[in-house]
């Protein structure tokens, strides 16, 4: 049972956020030298993989868009230079970054309130990310999450690859940015963040905050072919995942099909029962009940007929969000307009962190 | 007896140069594809080590003057990104980068002909290098001089270090330089660019032309102390190098204690006789005429009176030079508006051409 010690967490760094003189704790020097962004800064990055999946939004977008009331400035960014440190195709990526957009927008990203930008449209980030490597020795990137997970055997892959944690250090301490919505697997990735922002406040003085995690959901949404690994969208599988897209019909088809077992009755219990405590995962977390309390109505229901219950929550969570994405689509210009414009008001906040580091390091 | 060799090398490539059918041999692909610039371009640079030293004038810096009379187009950069893979005193390095540009202008770089710029005030340097890092794989560059002679033990220096030679290849793929005079140890740093040109071309359609060596002189000038290896800016022994802003006096000190042999004839055998050979090389060079009229000259002199000789030489032609640095380096600012006008017109070659790279990966 996951979920209270994951609120606890949360409320922990509201607790935090609230009162930023506890936040001295977790500095080694005294904050203000740093110029922190009052209130705090959040940034985080999505890469554009097109339309994203029912685990991309419980896991991380839902949590993005309530970020957005809670700090006074907020960044999100669509990663396309992570992006290339896989093969991808030129014309299906160009696709997929505005297909991204349209999905944040959709989700609820205000690109008003947040900054939504495209990551390749503000220079800044490669140029920071060159020089943190030049503070970031060999090994330290070695055994980080990236390297191990996608490098097909040992030391196989792109240069990009082995180096992308460091461009995502840069990607945060660009803006200086205080809070960083990740999931477990992207720990190891901040904590390079962190002492990047280190090594470089020791060398040249004082100037980044050390960026601190908001560990986002655990609500993991697991493939509806195989409950044993998470929901993605590299699936070979059509069947497993859930896209924000999904008609109701392919929706409908989807969970009717989901992997459970041969108890009949519906029961949470994620070790024994992956297949519907996954469904009871995903109902609960789009109906925003507990999962009590969805159990509790599915009482005297088989897990067929259970479904049912299911295929109708996610299809009302997501029919707005579908015919959002659908309407922005139809828009291209309109949506390069807005990234347009959020690459503007990124730099006009990188710019001037750039230009500092530069003159610390001597260049200027 | 390198000369003669070097002299048909050089002759190779002004063939290749006048006559630009026969390049066609070197390209694998129709070269009016990738729109090279016509009648070729050169770029080369050097890092922000303040003022060079003879050893860097004669190997480098004298044909880099000469090659703007040879090639229409002419970028020499200032590469303070490179750098930085080694630690840097940031103080010491702002110095040095304005050092090195009034060192530059001494020699006779003449920044209307050429474009002398600072690599880190073009911000296009750093996000092309990302890009090609996405297409070089991590073995490919664990056997370049570059790591093998710097990081101390093995995998123990920085990424910055290790990724050097993926930004050498971006500053000269940039401007899609066709010509890049390099010395005999970074043939293979530029095989690295050679063969991420292709790469790219291979995968998103011609974009690069291959750039082509243009081996800079075989006159290795000699330490003063050690003749066995290369005169340094950072040998620890004060002696061994001489300096293009050294006084008379310092340059007849160190040439006066410059390490010969027993023989006092003076020959030009510099296997047998690196010491003296060194001085004869710097002196045929210095005063532009052969080896063996030098050694004419010579005759009947012992090394300790030949070595007057040398120091005549060797002051007559640093003297013009030491003075134009000494007046240049009074006016920061003349310097650095040449930088920044350098940058302006660095920035307009590159800018359309990563444009072009950032389509044709499908960014935008």
């Amino acid at each position: 049972m996951a979920l209270p010690i994951r609120a606890n967490v949360k409320r922990l760094f509201q607790f935090i956020q609230k009162h930023p003189s506890s936040r001295r704790l977790f500095c080694a020097r005294p904050c203000v030298e740093r110029k922190e962004p009052p209130g705090g800064r959040v940034f985080s990055g999505i890469q554009p993989t097109g339309v994203p999946h029912l685990g991309n939004y419980l896991g991380a977008l839902e949590s993005w868009v309530s970020l957005q009331s809670q700090y006074p400035s907020v960044l999100y960014s669509i990663v396309d230079l992570h992006s290339i440190t896989q093969p991808q195709d030129p014309a299906l990526l160009r696709l997929n970054i505005l297909d991204m957009a349209a999905s944040l927008l959709a989700c609820g990203i205000d690109p008003e309130t947040s900054i939504l930008f495209q990551q390749s449209q503000v220079s800044e980030h490669t140029e920071l990310s060159w020089i943190l490597g030049c503070l970031t020795s060999m090994p330290r990137l070695r055994h980080l999450p990236q390297w191990k997970m996608k490098s097909k055997q040992k030391n196989e892959g792109s240069v990009g690859l082995y180096t992308y944690p460091v461009l995502q250090a840069a990607d945060i301490l660009l803006y200086k940015s205080t809070h960083v919505p990740v999931g477990e697997d992207q720990i190891q990735h901040l904590e390079l963040a962190q002492d990047l922002a280190r090594i470089f406040n020791n060398t040249f003085g004082e100037l980044f905050p050390e960026p601190r995690a908001l560990l986002s959901s655990t609500r993991k949404v697991k493939s509806l072919r195989d409950p044993s690994s998470k929901m993605s969208k590299s699936d070979p599988q059509k069947m497993a995942t859930i896209n924000l897209t999904d008609s109701p019909d392919d929706i409908s088809l989807k969970i009717r099909r989901a992997v459970t077992d041969f108890t009949s009755e519906v029961t949470f219990d994620p070790e024994a029962r992956p297949g519907v405590s996954n469904l009871v995962l995903m109902h609960a977390s789009l109906a925003g009940c507990s999962v009590e309390e969805v159990v509790g109505q599915a009482k005297g229901l088989d897990t067929g007929k259970y479904k049912q219950l299911v295929v109708e929550a996610v299809v009302q969570a997501l029919t707005p969000i579908r015919e959002e994405i659908d309407r922005l689509r139809e828009d291209r210009g309109h949506l390069e307009s807005i990234l347009a414009r959020g690459a503007v008001r990124a730099r006009e906040l990188a710019a001037p962190v750039l230009k500092e580091v530069r003159h610390r390091v001597g260049f200027c």
